[in-house]
This record gives C-alpha cells, sequence and structure tokens, in this order.
C-alpha cells in the first residue's frame, strides 16, 4: 500500500468519502489511489475555487468534512478565496495539496512555491506529511483537526514521494473535540439578564442558527421579550413555515444600528460581537450601540445549543417556540424588477430546498419573500469572498441528493467561479441557478456612494459596470453543459423556475433585471 | 489630494499608465481616484487571475510594469496563480491590495485576512502603507522595486483609511537598479571553454532570449560549434524568420537529457541549471549530465546580453548570426488533429504576432511550425499554474495595439481564467484565441502514465477527463461578447483563423482535435 493509498483509506474511514479535486501532476498517485477504495468518490472541478467552495457547501450540509484536492501552491492560491468563506462559515475542510516529491525541492523547479505561507494565512491547522509511514495518522488528524469544534480548514501537504512511496498504513480514526460545555453560572447569568427588565439583544450565530438552537431563541424571546437576531451571514440557517423566524442583522450599517439601537445588554450566543463589514469615514466599525454591555453565552466552540435550551428552560419553561406561519407572496406580473424577483422564488419555492444565497444588493427582499415559504435551508456567503454561491451549491447538491437546490447569484460574482456549471452537469445534480442579471457591481456602486467617494467619473464607472458588453449567461450555461433560459418578466421567471425545479438535472435561468442604481 | 490620488499620480509619472483592476469596497477611492489622472487607464477584469495574467503579458511586451488592484487577501489569493508565473517569468508587477482600515482590522470583520502572508509566498517585495503623506513614496518604492533587475512582483497593501484619507504626496520616480554588469573574466573564462576544444552547451534565459541576445548566442554557435539552447519556458522568446532560431529546452526529461547528453560544459546565461519540472520515481531531478561542468556567465539581474555581446566579440569577432529562413509549413487538408493544426498557424501567422501559447499537450510541434513563419514574440507559461495564456495575451493586446496577438490555448487551461474574453471583447483587443480541444487534461493522462501510476481506473480517469459532457467553447466565447467558430478540419481551421486576423477585435476558434492519449 502506497501512501496515497493509507490517505484515501484512512479518509474513507473517518467518514470523508467525498474528494472535489483538480488534481496536477504531483497528485497523480493520489487520484490513481481513488479507485483502490470504493468508498471514495471523486468529483472534479475546473478550476480550485470550484472545489473549495463545493466542499465549504458539502460539509454545511451533510455535517462532516469533504475532503479538497489542489495542486501546489498556486492551485491552493485558487482556491484561497472559498477556503476564507469556509473559515469564517467555521466548515470543517480536509485540505490536500499535493507538492513536489521532498527531494526535488531544493530545485525550485517552476511550480516550486510556498504551500504553508499561503494555508497558514487561513489560522486553520496545517501538516506537511514527513513520512509514507505517517501519512494515514497525519490523514486521521486533520479530519479530527477540521472537525474539532467549531470547524475549520485542515490543509495536509502530501509531498509527491510520500504518495508513491510504499509503507502506507491507514489509521484509524482519531475523535474529534466536541463543543465544549458552557458553564451552568454562564447561562444563569444570562438568565439574570433576561429577567432584569432591561432590553436585551440575543444574537445567535454557528450552530445555533438549526432547528433546535432556533427552538430555544424563540422560547427565549417570546417569554422575555429578548429581541432575537442571527448572525449578518450564517453558514446554514433554517427557516421557513413551521420553524421560528428570526431576523438577522443587516449587512448595511446604518440598518444593523437601528436593529441594535436601545438595548442595553447584548448577549452573543455563538456569534461574535457586531462590527460593520467594511470602515466607512467617520463612521464607527464597532455596531454596539453606545451604553450596550456585550456578554458572552457561548463563544464559537462552546456548546451553544445546549446553552440556548438550558436557558430557555430557565427563563421560559411553559413556553413553546413561535413557528412561522405558512405564507407565500403571490406571483408577480410584469417586467422583472429588483423590488419582485424574490417574490417568484417565495411563491414557487419547493418544500425541504437548500438555497445558496450569493444574491448580494440583489436579494435585499428575498429574506422577506421566502419567509413562510417551505422550510429551507439557506446557505450565506460567510466571508465575502464573492464566487462561493455556486460551488457551495454544488457540494450541498452532492451531500443532499435528494433535496432540491437553488443557487441565487449575482452576476458579477457568478464569474469567478462560473465553470462550476460543468460540475453540476457531469455530476447531473439537481440546481437551479438564478442568475440576477444587473449588468453591474451594484453592490460597488452603491459601496461607492457609501465611502463618500462622490459620484464615479467615466473611468471609475466603467470599473464597476458589466456592461458593454453583455455577458449571456445562457450562452455560457449551454457552453457548460447546463441547459438555461433567460427571463425578463416575472411570468417567465415564475414559469421557468417551475421548470427547472421539475426536471432533473441543473438548469440555470439569466435574470434580467434593471440596475437600481 | 488623497491617499489614492496620490498613488495614482506618482504610478503615472513613473510611466506605470495601465492599471488592471478588479476593486471592492476598500478600493473605492483608489477608483474614484483615476479619473484625477488622465494619463492611467483603468481595465476591468471580471477576475482576479485574468488581472494578474493581463499586468504579466503587458509588462513583457511593454518592458515596463502595468498595476495589478487587488481586493484583500482573497482577491489576491484569486490572483495568486498568475502572480506566481509573473515571479518566474521575473516580470516587473505592481500589485496594489486594498486592506481595511488601519482602524478596522482588531475587529476582524468578515474579509480581514492576512495578505501579507500571501504576498510574502512569492518572495518579492511587499511594503504596507503606513501613512497617507507616504503613499506617493511607499508607490515609487515599489515601481522601482518591481523593475529593479531582472523584475519581480511588488506588491503594496493600501489600507483604505490611508487611501481615502488627505494629506497624499505624489513622489518622485526612483531610478531602478539596471542589470548587473558582468565582470570581463567571467567573459574570458567562458571564451576559454568556448575555445577549449571540449562540447559546451550555453543555455540562454531572460533578456538573452530578445533579438540581441539571440544574436549574439548565434554567432558564439557559429563560430565555436556551442550547442545553444534556450530555457523550457522563457518570457519572451523572439523568432522566426529573420532571426537566428534557439532551440528551448524540453519539458519532457528524456527529451532534455537528449539535447544535454554528451557536453562536457554547460555556460548558463542568464538560465539557471535545468532541472525536471516534476520529479518521477525513480529518474533524477537534475538534468545536467553526469561529468558536465556548470558554468555561470550571467545570473539572472545581470547584464547578459551585454555578456553574450562581449563574449561573441571575443570568441565570434568575424561571425555573423544565422538567421532562420522564411519558410511556412504548407495548409494541411483533412480532419484536425494534434499532428496538423500547428501547421495552419506556422502557414497563415501575421507579421509581427505576439504569440501567447499555453498549448501544453497540443503544441509540441508548434515551434517548428512556426520556426519560419515572420517574425514574432512567443510568450510562454513561465511558472506552470495553467490559466495564464488568454490573460497573459490580453495584457500584451494593451502592450502593443498595433500588432495582432494570438493565443494558443489548451482547453483544460482555458477555463480557470475564461472570463477574460470578456475584457478582449470589452477592450475591443486584437487577440484571436485557438483553443486546442482534445476534450481531456491530456497533459495529466501523460503524467499519470510517466508517475507510474498504472492505467487509471474509472474513478481516476473521470479526472483527467472533460468530457462528459463537452464544453462548447463557442457557446462561451458568445457569453462573454467574443465572436466565435468551431473547426474540426485543417481547412475550417485555416479559413477561420484567416477570417479573425482579417476582422478586427477578439475571436476565438474552437478548434476540436481528437486527444492523442
Amino acid at each position: 500500500m502506497n501512501g496515497a493509498q493509507s490517505l484515501i483509506r484512512t479518509l474513507a474511514d473517518a467518514g470523508v468519502d467525498v474528494c472535489f479535486a483538480n488534481p496536477g501532476t504531483s497528485e497523480m498517485h493520489f487520484v490513481a489511489a481513488l479507485d483502490t477504495v470504493p468508498e471514495m468518490h471523486g468529483v472534479l472541478g475546473l478550476f480550485e475555487g470550484v472545489v473549495t467552495g463545493a466542499a465549504d457547501g458539502y460539509a454545511r450540509v451533510a455535517g462532516r468534512p469533504a475532503a479538497a484536492l489542489l495542486h501546489l501552491g498556486p492551485g491552493l492560491g485558487n482556491g484561497l478565496a472559498n477556503l476564507h468563506n469556509a473559515r469564517r462559515a467555521r466548515t470543517p475542510v480536509v485540505v490536500v495539496v499535493g507538492d513536489h516529491a521532498t527531494y526535488h525541492k531544493k530545485y525550485d523547479a517552476p511550480l516550486e512555491s510556498d504551500i504553508e505561507a499561503v494555508a497558514g494565512s487561513l489560522n486553520g491547522w496545517v501538516r506537511r506529511c514527513a513520512a509514507t509511514g505517517d501519512v494515514g495518522a497525519d490523514a486521521a488528524a486533520a479530519v479530527a483537526a477540521a472537525m474539532d469544534a467549531p470547524g475549520r480548514v485542515a490543509t495536509l501537504v502530501l509531498p509527491a514521494d510520500l504518495s508513491w512511496g510504499e509503507g502506507g498504513r491507514p489509521a484509524r480514526p482519531v475523535a474529534p473535540k466536541p463543543p465544549a460545555p458552557v458553564a451552568a453560572p454562564a447561562v444563569a447569568r444570562a438568565a439574570d439578564l433576561l429577567r432584569g427588565g432591561e432590553p436585551v439583544v440575543l444574537l445567535i450565530g454557528g450552530p445555533a442558527c438549526l432547528e433546535a438552537g432556533l427552538n430555544a431563541t424563540s422560547r427565549i424571546s417570546a417569554a422575555t421579550g429578548a429581541k432575537a437576531l442571527a448572525e449578518t451571514f450564517p453558514a446554514r440557517l433554517q427557516r421557513g413555515a413551521g420553524l421560528p423566524a428570526v431576523e438577522r442583522l443587516a449587512y448595511r450599517s446604518d440598518q444593523a444600528t437601528a436593529q441594535l439601537a436601545g438595548h442595553r445588554h447584548l448577549i452573543l450566543a455563538g456569534a461574535t460581537a457586531p462590527v460593520t463589514f467594511f470602515a466607512y469615514p467617520g463612521e464607527p466599525s464597532d455596531l454596539v450601540p453606545e451604553g450596550c454591555r456585550i456578554h458572552t453565552l457561548a463563544e464559537p466552540g462552546q456548546d451553544v445549543v445546549r446553552a440556548l435550551t438550558d436557558l430557555a428552560d430557565l427563563v421560559a419553561p411553559g413556553t413553546a417556540p413561535v413557528p412561522h406561519p405558512s405564507r407565500r407572496p403571490p406571483l408577480p406580473s410584469g417586467p422583472l424588477t429588483f423590488a419582485n424577483w424574490a417574490d417568484v422564488i417565495g411563491a414557487l419555492l419547493p418544500e425541504n430546498a437548500i438555497i445558496s444565497d450569493e444574491s448580494n444588493t440583489s436579494g435585499v427582499l428575498l429574506p422577506k419573500a421566502t419567509a413562510g415559504a417551505p422550510r429551507h435551508d439557506l446557505l450565506t456567503l460567510t466571508g465575502g469572498a464573492i464566487g462561493q454561491g455556486m460551488p457551495v451549491a454544488t457540494g450541498a447538491a452532492i451531500a443532499a441528493p435528494g433535496r432540491p437546490v437553488v443557487t441565487l447569484q449575482s452576476d458579477g460574482s457568478a464569474l469567478y467561479t462560473i465553470s462550476t456549471l460543468w460540475t453540476q452537469a457531469r455530476e447531473n445534480l439537481d440546481v437551479t441557478t438564478v442568475v440576477l442579471n444587473n449588468r453591474a457591481y451594484a453592490i460597488l456602486r452603491l459601496e461607492f456612494q457609501r465611502v463618500g467617494a462622490s459620484s464615479p467619473g467615466p473611468e471609475a464607472a466603467r470599473l464597476l459596470s458589466l456592461s458593454p458588453p453583455d455577458i449571456d449567461f445562457v450562452h455560457l450555461a449551454e457552453g457548460f453543459g447546463v441547459p438555461a433560459t433567460r427571463a425578463t418578466t416575472a411570468e417567465e421567471l415564475a414559469a421557468q423556475f417551475a421548470e427547472a425545479l421539475r426536471a432533473p438535472g441543473p438548469h440555470l435561468i439569466d435574470a434580467v433585471i434593471p440596475p437600481v442604481l
């Protein structure tokens, strides 16, 4: 058994049985070894950002990591943006980066690169395999490191000669560290605050955004009057009819400030203290209102769901969670606009869907439009590195083959990882991608105003516009083997969305929307 | 004047007047400032790898750097692969990475990232601006650092508040360090070797691959019988009818070994000692034959052209360079194959063209087919990070608006930076892209065999194939606004290539070629 075989055997034994891959020469023995471990399923991405984003989306839905196979430093670089997003999502991801053979590195061959420096920028776990006989143990350690609560990117650098060398030994799975319990006094202090009569905000994040955490949060809120908010960009938020609705903290600082205004206490439950996404001239970065005290119920990595449940049992023993009613918006009509497209999604979203949301500025009305739609999972752009939506959807679809996946995708962001569509076609995934095509970096037009950079001159305006030429997403999708249509009216979007959901396999709808700015 | 304005003013004064950009919020004041410096031309790329590859291609042809504007660590990550190639090409590139405002960093906002770690992996020059009043001086230092011989990637990290802050002061250009002279005794020693009667290889690289270096090399070779070779992947190689032809050292180690066999001395002139691209089980990495001694005439960063010319004057005073005759292959006919497509290029290549070559396995016969074509510049994949061909062509076209640019592009590699086509359309660049579409990672099929990984099983084979589904590059190009056609016969390729060269603006030809492996 060679090193690569021991690596893949170990991964599969640890429950990692999907490997998203964009391999190169130094990974050829790893690729060859895939056929020796029948449980392992390799999925090709045509660009590393597809691979890493899919691994992120997979783990968000499956609850266990996938592997991502990359080729030396440049491959890791191409995958870095979506690993950044995975890091912010606290998603467990096992990255295997193939490197030159140990004895080859001193020659500074063209692809020689500082893999550790790039991987280290993710503040996760990084190890370089040092002996073929240890590759299995390294792999087991990587899986555990990725899964140690709250989850992280674990990068294993695999030199080619350790991959092809004989003497590989599979290792048993290493149990990851579970979430650390929250001590009873911390729960009791939070209970005291909630009973104290002063206005409290409860800001939830991480696993608290799943059903059990939402139920506890809803009970607390209903019994005490505390305002419940979810972090702005949760990795996975469960929502829809029958689940308690928890409003998200707004992206825009003026709106977030309004949500938090007047509160004297902020209890953090799996979330970090709110700050603005970017700095703006003359505005504070810290969104916590003057005079509001911060209290931490559970940090990321602590058992926030247990803590919230215990807290609810203290302050809301007889209170039930408040489910959101089933309520869909009516199907809109007329030309497609910023204001009506989300209602189409809300009106037609199928049962048990997964939404990968990178609609950015176009999606401001989406939460309202889908709040009473059938229960669904929402995966958001956690780290702000655009180009995540379609890859995350791809991984989610592989993790949950029976569930419909809907990607709501801004046009500009779509183009960073557009080849994801090919992987969706190859794997015949039930993903419906709606591109919100306003032919602009609309968010940058907005931010241009917000940072006070006056109005754009002609050179600046050219850098904020995606036209001319217009990008034809129907052609792009068909080029990658995904059937596609264009919608310019709400009726067209509704008909095409319904048909895409009905027909198996991937589809794309180029939803052309006039820009607001 | 704010910091951004002082930065752009300084860049323009130092001769950096093109800025390839994929900006985000933290770069909005930089974008706004573009309109205050009329000499500066902003070019939007839809992905950072387009931006950095274009900056590389621009400088290879213009001989001076462009700026590349990127957005925090994830943006730099997306641009890293082509910066790696630029590093290997020793191309001067000025990278400006916008960062959060200085006071915002401590909040660990979602896009907070370790920019210096990623930039540092390039072994170039990295500086973080520390005061608005120094941004101009930092920019001048960055340009000089990029241009100091032999050239490198210089990364300037620009916090948003230093960009928008008032008090910017433009700085005068800083003279970059010219190539260091080669001392006369080193030239004399090389002359002694060449006159010594033992077989000598002269391996040239860097600026020696341009006309003056080639002429000197040819004189030396003609007068002494030394074998002249150029480095495997030159940043820019001038060739064609009327110029001396210098064969490149082969990528494949068996072929390179044959080229070098039997030589007792290897003189390095701007090149580094030859090593294999990857390690292969049981094969040496070092390509220098047993018993062959290495002598360095000029290291990268030394004035190799002057040294070669001085050497030629010593050993070949009365010898003229040997120009390659004008000689085109006949136009082939019949189905397009691995063996005939390059002859179409050789037969029809226009005068004064620039070829960006990322044809990889499909391009093995290209050097021979184009050796006697009209004089042209060849830009190669210097660092092995695929996805360079189309961006480099884009930058080259902006650097040389009057010259036809031809991209010869493997299908798999094309997909890393496919949105480059949109920038070509927007800027109406005279670039003709021929995609060599063999529906496979053919190089990986080859490498799979070479590393001795037996024959691929079904899982492995799926990771080496780009079909199904077939990728339709005509649709992809049209989606990005570039007119495109498909060729399956040599006659079709010839007709379409001639027409694409004749018509202004970008074109793409999807040249479907049966895979060899």
